[in-house]
């Protein structure tokens, strides 16, 4: 690979991608163009727009961006559509993420005429790989840059040192090793390294960012209603809401009532288990009320052919795999089976369980004239079930008698 | 079908079974053996001696029987191994012990020479299915007597008509129409029917069977250890004990910190929606510490594959097919997967939620030299990742240029 | 049910349909609508307008309507889309034919303000299946009158004193038993019963309908090009043709050659298995050309995926299920799979078999320049596979470390 | 990685790993063990023995052995029990012998106290992925030596200089460039490159290695039985036979009657599509045995579930993870299903195809007496399929009534 002579940097403003930023300008002498995005991490943007500035970033290759409506209608919304768990426990929050990161990389690189995009993943985890799978997918020619793979800074001091050398400010606080690494996003936060590098040994407290302990959450229950259209949440209580709006207001309930943690050991793509601490307050509400509406809206064949393939597409996403064939076919189908999830479901919140209580929905296919232990006025003829029976049970009566037969 | 001239009949003791009874003898003038199975459903079984014998059943043909032990070693926890999930929460706590209460039937039925088995379950529900799908796997040739698709008992009224006019003694709350019907046994307690009818409403409170309200629960958590060997529970907090005890003991504890309510609509066999509510208070404890063990001890391709099979393999629990020739397939596959699933889960019951907290075992396959933030000192090159990721993004590079040429 | 007043039957003008016409008039006393379709089964269809006036229906209740295009286009081809094969090996030439003609019966249904649809299929097949849940499917309410499971004609003797006392015309062929029984449409002739009742034994000659015996198939192969667009076959040697005429010329070509012949046992939906000789000349040509062209055109994400999922989307087909919202769910998927299937296989034809020999086209992700054996001027590093494999191998070398560790 | 200093060179005599045999004495100045298999690729092995001594390999150094028992019975018939077809036509012949190789590479480097194993695939191939994931799960310590992915002999030329400097005899024929390239084994010959590079051009007929073209093979047909225990071949025309006996007598048969062509453009695991001609003469023969006699002897449950989990299965073995725990989690369920499968078929082989055309067996499912379009005494009663299809109605009628509401 060439040089690079302008590069696109997914920056935070902190310490880290700091110093790819001047990494990048010494390394290549290239042009850099930052981009930090609002994904609802919860920090102010504005400071990196001065830091950049200071490191000598162009005003217009400053490229500051709010996209917390676009991730949760054209991510977040389409993977809940699927009941989407990673190893049939994680809500892929740092996992969707990625591929919109990306997407915007690739596309202010053709704005600014960049031929490079970079990130600040190392070479260990799954994030390297979602960033450039991404990137590949928009544009095959771009090139991209991961310095954590490429620079001889492997340890905090080396680190610390070419930030001092290059004049890079260092927050007090980023002075010692941070205890744990994390992650955010308006789906979740996830922690992981150091202090929970040892998943025999539980997670301190310390560790949760923005999920209440359910020991100090509220004594009393909290009855909440979600609204759902084509599968997506459209109103909390009856009050229509973006979806950016919705997400954010679930998280907030979820937070005070404990809900979403999550500490898992998961299988990183590129092969090694790691152990993370995850807070996805509001995504675990939505995943259990979007069960909740599918329960009465969806019919078997419907559902079972969902659950089926569900490993498969959240496999894909963690993967890396969301601008990817057959990430969109999957998505074809589960998009088809949402065209009547319609309706609302009641939850429970309480000291970290968000439990679905009641839903209704004029899509509704239950039938209580067919269910009911009552008179059911000739619905159903319970003869019928005996033909289906003998019929499910011929192929095994044939077997039960070929093993009598052989003794 | 011919009459039957000797039934085995799967006899609770309770009216409805009694009435059962009565009618076979009354209907075909056949001679009945009754099977009273301990599945752990709490109740007493020496008063459906009693009752039998009430009714004329000789004393060789009444069969008592403590089935809890092999109900978890052989049914229960073969299915845990899978992570089953029916619709992606339902426990099949019902489902799981039909096939054994059909096998001791039909093996009963051949001891004392009996050409049939009847079962109490009616036409609607998925139970009849299970029963007799076993019942043929079981034995090509063996009559399945299902009253309630037969007979002209058609409401209360003419049940407690037929009672009394056959001197079968009717408890006072047997009078009046129960507000709901209860299935039980060691793993769950399942109710529906009636008050629950309306997925719309609430469950009343005085559903609840066996675990406490999450909100009436202790208010401190507790800490329990489970360990695993070849994938199933054999000690809690280091004591060893057998199946059906573990299973107990994990009832009692969920039951007391409200863990495994589950208010569900699900689509049975037969074609309609349902409600019931469900408690598993075990079973979801079980389940969590399971998959808080697989976290550690089986690899990604194990791991995914056996997501990936999972729901069909629910599926066919819940359908009655467990004495099929592809669950038994998919048990094969499931079994060679566990055998390195040993190792001990910490978990943190609290007001309705059982949590892993952490997990350690010798067959382990987390590498913290691996994974770690810190120096690895060349157990992991992340140059490699270089590479692993290029060839994955190769096809997604060929696909975007054909795309770019495509205009 | 109660009984039907007025009816539309599927009607071939052949005896058994016929003997089901009189016996709706004379069982219900109900008005009759007959619809015969042109499917390709290579029968005139007017004879069967002058049997139905003979039997007294109004000319306006007689329907006749070559819906040859309409089942090619929008059944065949949507299910070649998907490489359809039924256990392995079976194109699905009856099942796909059935749901069309449901359809057709379900709305004339509504035209003529008939209560009911009629069919001639028995009670031991799959065709009752698949016409009663297609009719289910479109119409909730509407009944459905599967004759030979109600009547008591039970036998052909019985079956031919109805037609001679109902002055039904049989054809003097008709007088004594077929030898087999045959059902045919453009995409396939299937045979079965009484000769070939014994899967031991070979097929005699005879069966075959439209397949020349390869050993008389031309001693010269063949050689053809098929184009498509969107996954579809869109023209035949460069001349554009509507869908049913290109699928009538494969049927010419394969059954000059010899090419599509199937002598198989396969598993019926009712749960017995049955033995038929198929003939699908066009349709094996077919699928072997869209393999072809998918080879070049497909990504590996895309290809596998489609593969994985096929087999069930055969057997929804065989058992019934077109119009359900599953088979709609996989459709959605396998047609985004096939927005770039656009190009020419040249395809051998010769003594029974069809071999693709050479594919192109504009939308081709073959890249010779990566493939290549010659200097590839950097398109490929091949030092990428290096960390390809080491990240592939990691968790296997894991596993490996753990099985030595426990020795 | 360190230099290595034994190592295990998968050696088959030919120039290109003579050219590696000396370039690792040269470039590590290790000490360097052969192994030469006998595989079925139809080359004398002795000859290797010679080069070997003249290029300074100790004789305890040299191993070359007959595996093609092994290689039939433990890897070939194992994967031909799932009908494991890649990309729906690929038999798989060149994958299924790396794993067997690279066992034996590992256990003689166990054996004479090596650390490292070699062989002689490419950067661009698969072939170098399954050698290399085959040793990483067998031996978690092993260097694998992929001289062709380090080495700078980058062009013919540069290959034959290095092997006239260091005395290495070139047989004349080796001179110029190879028209294409070929591997060989017991169940198939692959040709691949240059004049194959174009697939849109048709392979020359002088590419054949092994089978009749289908034009100059016999003009009558041939008819063959072979008998089945288990799923696996073990007799041919009644006379039993060895695994690798019967597939050489088979290879023998279909080569000779021109069937298992094959040309594919299939997807490489590393990312590129390439263009193959495959021969597998003797398992085209055998995949179409096997299907016939499952036919028989497995019922739908067994059958579909294999069917739906064969292109994992199929795809595992092609990218190399045949020592993989999902692998031997998928065979375990594919064994399982063999249990029954005895019994023997009776194929037609005729100018490029081989088609079932009788089958029996005393373990046969398959029930005259229920299928019959005779009288068939009561076996199976229609009025059942009623029952049945109303049951599997009833989702549809819920959905199509849903759908009349909503207008």
């Amino acid at each position: 690979m060439s040089a690079p002579k302008k590069v696109v940097l997914a920056y935070s403003g902190g310490l880290d991608t700091s110093i790819i930023l001047k990494w990048l300008q010494t390394e290549y002498g290239c042009e850099v163009v930052t981009f930090t995005a609002d994904l609802g991490q919860g920090e102010e943007l504005e400071p990196a727009r001065k830091k950049a500035e200071l490191m000598g970033i162009a005003p217009e290759n400053i490229y500051i961006e709010d996209v917390r409506e676009e991730f949760v209608r054209d991510f977040v919304f389409p993977m809940f559509r699927a009941n989407a768990l990673y190893e049939g426990q994680y809500l892929l929050g740092t996992s969707i993420a990625r591929p919109l990161i990306s997407k915007r990389l690739v596309e202010i690189a053709a704005e600014t005429g960049a031929d490079a995009v970079a990130h600040g993943a190392t070479g260990k985890g799954n994030d390297q790989v979602r960033f450039e799978l991404a990137a590949a997918a928009l544009n095959p020619e771009i090139k991209v840059i991961a310095p954590w793979r490429l620079w001889d800074l492997t340890s905090r001091t080396k680190l610390l040192e070419f930030a001092e050398q290059n004049q890079i400010p260092i927050a007090k606080d980023k002075r010692g090793e941070a205890p744990f690494s994390v992650d955010a996003n308006l789906l979740h936060t996830s922690s992981e390294g150091r202090v929970l590098e040892n998943p025999a040994e539980e997670a301190p407290d310390y560790v949760l960012q923005r999920i209440t302990r359910p020991e100090d959450a509220p004594d009393a229950p909290e009855m909440i209603e979600i609204t759902f259209e084509k599968g997506d949440a459209v109103a909390l209580n009856g009050e229509a809401m973006s979806p950016a709006t919705i997400l954010t207001r679930l998280n907030e309930l979820g937070g005070k009532h404990g809900i979403g943690i999550l500490d898992l050991v998961e299988n990183r793509f590129v092969g090694m288990k790691s152990r993370g601490l995850y807070e996805t307050p509001g995504g675990t509400i939505l995943l259990e009320a979007h069960r909740g509406i599918e329960q009465i809206t969806l019919d078997s064949g419907s559902g079972h052919l969902k659950d089926s393939i569900m490993p498969r597409y959240a496999e894909l996403i963690y993967n890396g795999f969301w601008f990817s064939p057959e990430r969109e076919m999957l998505q074809a189908l589960i998009d088809k089976s949402q065209e009547n999830v319609y309706g609302t479901v009641r939850l429970k919140l309480y000291k970290g369980s968000a439990r679905t209580v009641a839903r209704w929905s004029d899509r509704s296919l239950y039938s209580e004239k067919h269910v009911t232990f009552e008179e059911d006025f000739g619905a159903y003829d319970q003869k019928d079930a005996q033909g289906f029976i003998q019929l499910n049970a011929l192929r095994l009566r044939l077997l039960a008698a070929r093993k009598r037969r052989l003794g």
